[in-house]
């Protein structure tokens, strides 16, 4: 059978919904599993005009926004929640973020999802660049943080359901960044979940739209708080090399792995990792678990799309924003210049298409975790991992 | 009895209310003074998508943005309008205005309020300033002119309607200047009017929403044009120093206190007063007189909360905007650098919530500014005002 | 009989229509044309809140968007499509638009329409110029590429059905592009087309709101790709000099009249004209013809007030946007500081008006752009032609 299909937004026809939903009531399926999504548009404050899906499919839950580039708000995996509390407490619509504002750090007036997407045409710290111009000579450019796909709202939203087991919610978006005389990149982002499931998957495609190469940065911000991040809380991942980004990373290099509990006055520290996948696959996992080692989550993602794994800790007090990042991608957050030189930004074909995949799950109980140690365990075999005492001049700019 | 309350805006459960109104027909209370209370979304034009609230207490009527921070539009007393007419005809959504723009003039494509408050986290003329980054390091930033809240929406909006004398109304909203690694500033605010009054209370609490220290700057910038300015209108206040921002200022100083008719080609002047108060309790007052003293409007508020007074002196052609501004703050609208090394920068600790309170009324009639002129004379007695020929190098960075 | 007229915004009374449309069904005129308008409000994407007017009056269609400054979409005259394809897909909203990003070229984010005003203040290539701030000293500011109008929605728009012959049909659109301490201008335009007729004509106003003089810079960037730029289409132009903006459009002057087919990795090539008019009017016309001289589009305007006209020849790849502009304009697109320096920028006096009109048709029919052919070689007879080998240092800042 079909997919089911309803189409909330496309552009190219000046269709939209404003209010939407479904669930297992509406649309009976052959599964005793309840589950639900809804659309809404937002209304007041910064959140004016922002549109919300929230997709629950019987025991984890999670929300897309599309009018912030597909990006995931907040999720819940039975009572479990994912994401954090950021001092910016809105889903803020991208009209009120200057990205240019504060020395090129707008971004951070509108973060505080769950999964943030950094890029497409540049991401990282904010730094100058060279780009050819429209008369074709070197221009200089401001590129500010993690560029422009978090403000940007996607053009085509569609839900599909899938009527015969396993009964996968699909979220469908794209999303359009560009210009003339330079980026032109469509993300067509499939974010999904099975019914029942305790994992979310997204599956991306980043596609060049001129005929001309482009360049890509793609990195995935993935954002926790409590309760997967407390005091002991843990990050396991297999390891190749693992270096401080700076000075301050470094102070602590001895507990990289491990987290604190909200401190005051704790300045963030971000760990660059190399990571080993499998021999036959490049794919790899991550997990961060709690500190009893109940409760974990993990990403998966292949190394071959996104060799880069940056570990932001940033265990600040509550109210500053508790916060730890995953963050796989295609290259590590420095200014763009400098993973250019490093060889780290994408070049895409004029019409190329390259394809991104993660998948985040929650594990709860402690066999459930212990099995993904084991499997993370398995990965580290085939190499020992080395930990840098300084920074790796290869990997961090600001070392 | 409990005052009548109703929420228009709360972010939190995406509640907004878009159209909604009451008066002295459908809430009776027990007074015969009619009044009226409406909120409107506006559509069209640079106006798109702003929230308007207009009250009328009976005589007093005046409108509350709380898409523009919670600003007090116009205004308008037994047929006396408060406020003035700028080049900028429409109450300008905040997605038309990039502050960053024209040196970082971009917040006067939007200025064109009766009162704007000028903050949160700096206000004053643009430059460059210092702070703290995410890696703890020292980062320059430019901090453009007047800071941000007057472009910031509110999340939480809504009326109380007192059920006995004396039947005070009130729009209480709350705006929230935050970002990720910077300030995070709450302004709760409250409006409030007594039915057939002719005051305006602004009682404003801002509150820092990190536990870390963060600064504040906070000016009220209350913007007269006719009938209360005219050709020998005059300003009247408690003056300890007064002392002209810059040599353009100086020329003028001899009436520095009198206003002259439209003036085409006129240079805005500024003067910085250090005001004298009440010895018990710290409040003063400032008074604005038309030409016969026949009406004024004064501005009530404590020293203890705004030590500085600022008075603006823009009296160009009506077309070019003919207006004065009576700007009572915790700073001077410097450069915040300077503001900060003067000492006059205000410093929240984590969680703390400091309490701003403003008095407007309007007085009819010669006894009626002639009792606001003995009041202000009784706090003149205290020490004799100082005219400084110069510019103060402790209060203006132009100077 | 008076002109039926329709309202669809009046900021100053909060009007505002979301969705209309009137045709020779609902509103029976003595024509058997038929023909039609609608008005309607964009949802989602970029375009969210974006206003549009389709005008269709019978064989011409084209959009109006009042959103962005009264530009125009798209055009179709029999089938033939008026415009092109950008690699900017949407009508953007200006909330989405930093006009300052990427060294100030962050217009080419909203860029695709058929015809888009560049101005008022300034507008050409980005470049720094002096002004007087409000303390009457010069600062220096910014200006981005092509300026504000495009991004600044209307704050009154009005149809306008004449009942009688020729039955003319006008959206009729006020603009304001104004600051405190900065230029206030308005734009008046009336975008009118008669029934059955091969034309659109644009009568615009520009008016200066302050008392004090301020500058313009009008320009009229009219955008053309297939089937009226093909390979081996040619633009015809009554010419006093042509000469090539830089070393790039040097590299083809012998062939500057005639079109590539799409070019993959071409840049740009710029070259400035001085035209020649009738003596009697000064008006003059330019005239862009398909390959076999079947097909052509002309534009019909005033030397005395659009003595400037710019080619922009961008035969880049279809998906890069293979396009070229046709640009009367009282300037030269160079950085506003050069075309001053030049004596190119207009002064309008306090209140001042100026007119500025342009009237679009397109022909149909090798007899028809023949015709058109024959009145440019007529204008072409008071003078010879010359084509200047290098850079006019009067006309290009970039030689």
């Amino acid at each position: 059978m079909n997919p089911f299909r309803f189409i909330l937004t496309d552009v190219s026809r000046n269709h939209w919904v404003s209010d939407w939903s479904l669930d297992s009531e509406t649309l009976p399926l052959k599964t005793s599993q309840p589950w639900k999504i809804r659309k809404t548009r937002l209304h007041g404050g910064l959140q004016d005009g922002v549109d919300l899906i929230e997709v629950d499919n019987g025991v984890f839950s999670f929300s897309v926004i599309p009018t912030r580039g597909m990006g995931i708000g907040r999720g819940s995996y039975r009572g479990h929640a994912l994401g954090w509390d950021s001092p910016v407490r809105d889903l803020v619509h991208p009209a009120f973020v200057e990205l240019n504002d504060r020395g090129g750090l707008g971004w951070l007036k509108g973060f505080n999802e769950w999964i943030v997407r950094c890029g497409l045409s540049s991401n990282g710290a904010p730094g100058t660049d060279v780009v050819i111009d429209n008369n074709g000579n070197e221009a200089q450019v401001f590129l500010p943080l993690h560029g422009k796909i978090a403000n940007t709202p996607a053009r085509f939203v569609e839900v599909q359901i899938q009527q015969e087991p396993p009964f996968q919610i699909t979220v469908r978006g794209v999303v359009e960044e560009s210009m003339l005389f330079g980026p032109a990149l469509r993300l067509t982002s499939e974010i999904s979940t099975e019914l029942g499931s305790n994992a979310l998957h997204l599956s991306d495609q980043v596609t060049n739209l001129n005929s001309t190469p482009e360049e890509l940065e793609l990195l995935y911000h993935c954002n926790y708080g409590p309760p997967f991040l407390e005091q002991d809380a843990a990050v396991l991942a297999p390891t190749r090399t693992l270096s401080p980004r700076d000075a301050r990373a470094q102070e602590d290099l001895t507990t990289y792995d491990r987290f604190r509990a909200p401190t005051e006055g704790y300045v963030e520290q971000v760990y660059f990792y190399e990571l080993l996948g499998s021999p036959q696959t490049q794919q790899t996992q991550v997990l961060l678990k709690n500190a009893s080692g109940s409760l974990g989550t993990s990403l998966h993602f292949s190394l071959e799309q996104m060799p880069c794994f940056s570990l932001w800790k940033n265990t600040a007090s509550q109210e500053n924003g508790y916060v730890t990042g995953l963050e796989p991608g295609t290259n590590y957050p420095n200014p763009k210049r400098f993973e250019r030189e490093q060889g780290r930004v994408v070049v895409l074909q004029g019409g190329e298409t390259r394809n991104y995949a993660l998948t985040l799950a929650v594990h709860e109980g402690r066999d459930a975790v212990r099995e993904l140690e084991r499997q993370i365990e398995a990965l580290q075999r085939s190499a020992e991992a080395q930990v840098l005492l300084a920074p790796d001049a290869r990997l961090s700019a600001a070392g």
